[in-house]
C-alpha cells in the first residue's frame, strides 16, 4: 500500500474538479448547478468535493452508463426514503440522459419488493411533482403512464406459474433455497415471494431483467439492512447478463449516496458470491 | 414448489382486488381511497398492487385482527421514521377501526425504546395532526390525553424494582441475559434497561403487554437493524401469550411497510427462536 | 441483579426532572422548552421521558462535555436523516453551549464519509436554516464559512499519500486491512478510502481527528447498518486519545437517539474491540 499509485490516480484535482462538473452540468441540465449556489455562502467544500468526488471520480468512470447510474440513485434512494430533494434531482437528472418517465415509474415500482408501499408511494410522489414541473410537457406523457402496463386480471395460480419461471430465470438456486427454506415457517410469505415479487414485479415489461436486478442490488447495498438478499440479487444480476464488474461498479456508485460502510459492506457481499460461483460454477450459476 | 399451490393461492386476482378494496375502504373511511385518485396519471398498477397485495392478500389474512394491524403500522412506521404521509393515515385508519387515541399515544411512546426520543416526537407531531384534523373531536378526547398517564414521582430504586419484575416477566431469561452481559463494560446502560425500558415504559398502562411486545417484534423487524432485539421480543411475545402463529404473521404484515427483505430477515430470528424453544423448552419460556 | 442498585441509581424522580430541567434549558436557551408545551396536550408523559431519561439520566451523566454530545449528536442526526426537526434544535443547542458554526459545518462534511452525499446535503439545508435565523448574526459568522477551508488543488498523488498517513495515524492496522482487502476485488474503492475519506475528510481541519473519530463512533452506532466500520471506528477512536470510557459513552448517549437496540449492538461492537485490543496491545494498537 505504499507503492504509487496507479495512473488513474495521479490525476491532478483541477481535473477531477473540471471533469465532474462537465458531468454534473450534464445531469442537472444546468450550467450553473444549484449546488454550488447554495452551499457558496456556508460549506463551499461541500459543493466541491461533490463535484470532485461524486462526479469527477465515481461518475465519470466507465463501466456503467449514464442512463444506468440514473436508474440506480432512483433505486436507491427511494429504498433509503431519506432523501427526497436528491432524488427529485436525480429524476429530472435520469429525463435529462434519456431515461423515459415510464423507466423511472417501473424503477419506482420495482421498490415496492424491497423497501414496502410506503417508500414506493413517497418515490412516486417526487416522480410526479418532477413530471409536473418539466418545462415541455411532451417530454413526460402521462398519458402512456395512465394506462396500465400489465396483463389483465388472472387466477393466482397463474401469478405463481409466471413467477416461479421468472424466480428460476433470475435468482436460480439462491431464490429457490430463500422460497423453499420457508415451507416449514412462513410458506404463505414464500408464495408472495412467487406471485408478487416474480409474478407481478420481475415479470412486468418497461425495464430490462438486467436493469431491475441493477435496482435490487442498488437498494439492498443502500438499505443496508438486507445482506443475505443482496447475494442473491448479485448472483442473479450475474445470471441475466450482467458482469462482476458491473456488480462491483453499482456497489462504488452508492459510496456517494449511502457512504463508504454501505459500499465496503456490499463487497463483502459481492465477495462471498464470487467465491461461490468460483467454486461451483455450476450449481451457482442456475 | 412446482406443484399447484394450495386453494388460497388459486383466487383470482379480481377477487383479491375487491376484497382490497372493501379493506382499504373500512380502513380510510372513504369509498374512494386517495391512493387511487393520486396515482391514476402516473402508476396506476401500484395503486392496484397497494390494493392486491397489501390489502387483498396481506391484510385479508385472518391471524391478526385490523386493531392489531394498526397498531403494527403505527409502531413501524413511526420507528422508521421515513413514512410520515403513511403514518398519518395508518393513525386515521386505527381510529377508523376502533382503536383509541391513547392507544395510538401509547404505541408512540413505547417507541422511544426502540427508536429514540426523536422517532417518538415526530410519530407524535404526526399523531397531533390527525388529532386535531377528525371531524368530530369527542373521538378524540385530547382531555384524557393530557393527564400523565404513570403513578407519580418515585425514586429510581422504586423503577429498579418494578422495571425488573416487567423484565422477568416478559422477556425471561432472553432479557436478563441482555442486562448480564453489560456488567463488565456498560453496567449503566443496563440500568436503564431495567429502568427505563421495564419500569417507566412497559410498567404503563394502555396497552396490553401483548401488545406492547407486537409493537416491539414490529419495529425490530421494520428496522432490520435489531436482530439480536428481535430475538429477544420474539421470546418476549410468546412469553405473554402470543402464539407462533402471530409472530409470523406480524413479520408477514410488515412485507407490505418495510419490504421482503426486512420481512425475511424478521422470519430468520423467528426461525432461530423457535428452534431454541423447541430444544429447551423450560430455560426459553422463561 | 436482585441487589440493589447503587448509589446514583437510588437518585429520585423528582432529583432526575429537575436536573434534566436545568440542562434541556441550558441547550435550548429557553426556559419554557418547546417540548414541554408541544407535547402537553397530547403526550406529557413523552415530554417527562425526554427531560427524566434523555437529560436527567444521559446528558447529566460525567465522561462527554456538553460540546462532545452536541457534536455526536449533529452527527448521528445528519448520518439518520430521518430527524430534521431535531437536528435543527441540537445545531441550535450546539451554538448555545459553544461550539462554532465552523465545527458544525465540519461535523455534516465529515458526515459524507459515513452516510454519503444526501445525509451531508441535507444536514448542511438546515445549518443553513438555524443560522439565518439566529437572532445575533455575529455568533454565526457565515463570511469565514463561505472561504475553502483546505489547502489548494493538488494531484491525487498528493491526496493519496496525505490520506495514507492519516490513515495509518487513525485506524492503524485495522483500516489498512480494510484497503488491503479490496485490492482483489474494488481497489478503485480503496484507493478512495485512502484520498477521499483519509486525504480529503480527515486532513481537514476544523474539527480534531479525536473529535472526527467520536463523530464517526456516532454515524456508524446510530445507522446499525456499519458493524464493521464500527469496530474499525472504535479502533479509531482509542488510537487518537480517545478511552474506553469515552468509548462506552458516546455509545450510550446515543440510546436517547436512536433507541436501545442502536446501543446494545454498539456496545456489543466496543466488547469485540477491547477484548481484541487486550489479547493483542501491539498490533491492535497501531
Amino acid at each position: 500500500m505504499s507503492e504509487t499509485p496507479d495512473t488513474a490516480a495521479t490525476t491532478s484535482t483541477s481535473t477531477r474538479y473540471d471533469r465532474g462538473l462537465a458531468l454534473l452540468q450534464e445531469v442537472s441540465g444546468d450550467p450553473v448547478p444549484a449546488v454550488l449556489s447554495s452551499l457558496a455562502d456556508i460549506a463551499p467544500d461541500l459543493a466541491r468535493y461533490t463535484i470532485e468526488f461524486g462526479y469527477g471520480d465515481i461518475y465519470h468512470r466507465p463501466g456503467l452508463s449514464l442512463r444506468q447510474r440514473q436508474l440506480i440513485n432512483i433505486a436507491a434512494l427511494t429504498a433509503l426514503g431519506t432523501a427526497a430533494p436528491q432524488l427529485r434531482f436525480h429524476i429530472n437528472g435520469a429525463l435529462n440522459v434519456g431515461v423515459t418517465p415510464r423507466e423511472i415509474v417501473e424503477t419506482i415500482i420495482h421498490m415496492l419488493v424491497y423497501a414496502g408501499v410506503p417508500a414506493a408511494l413517497n418515490g412516486m410522489t417526487v416522480a410526479r411533482e418532477v413530471f409536473a414541473e418539466r418545462p415541455s410537457p411532451e417530454q413526460t406523457p402521462l398519458g402512456d403512464l395512465a394506462r396500465s402496463q400489465v396483463r389483465p386480471a388472472q387466477t393466482s395460480e397463474d401469478r405463481y406459474r409466471r413467477g416461479l419461471a421468472a424466480l428460476k430465470e433470475i435468482d436460480g438456486h439462491a431464490g429457490e433455497q430463500v422460497v423453499a427454506a420457508l415451507q416449514d415457517i412462513a410458506p404463505d410469505l414464500g408464495r408472495y415471494i412467487i406471485e408478487f415479487s416474480f409474478g407481478d414485479i420481475y415479470s412486468r415489461t418497461g425495464l430490462t431483467l438486467k436493469e431491475r436486478e441493477l435496482a435490487s442490488v442498488a437498494a439492498c447495498t443502500a438499505l443496508g439492512t438486507a445482506a443475505p438478499q443482496l447475494r442473491v440479487h448479485i448472483h442473479g444480476l450475474l445470471n441475466v447478463g450482467g458482469s462482476r464488474e458491473e456488480v462491483v461498479e453499482t456497489i462504488t456508485h452508492l459510496t456517494g449516496y449511502a457512504g463508504f460502510p454501505a459500499a465496503l459492506n456490499g463487497i463483502t457481499a459481492a465477495r462471498e458470491v464470487f467465491a461461490q460461483r468460483d467454486a461451483d460454477p455450476q450449481t451457482a450459476g442456475r
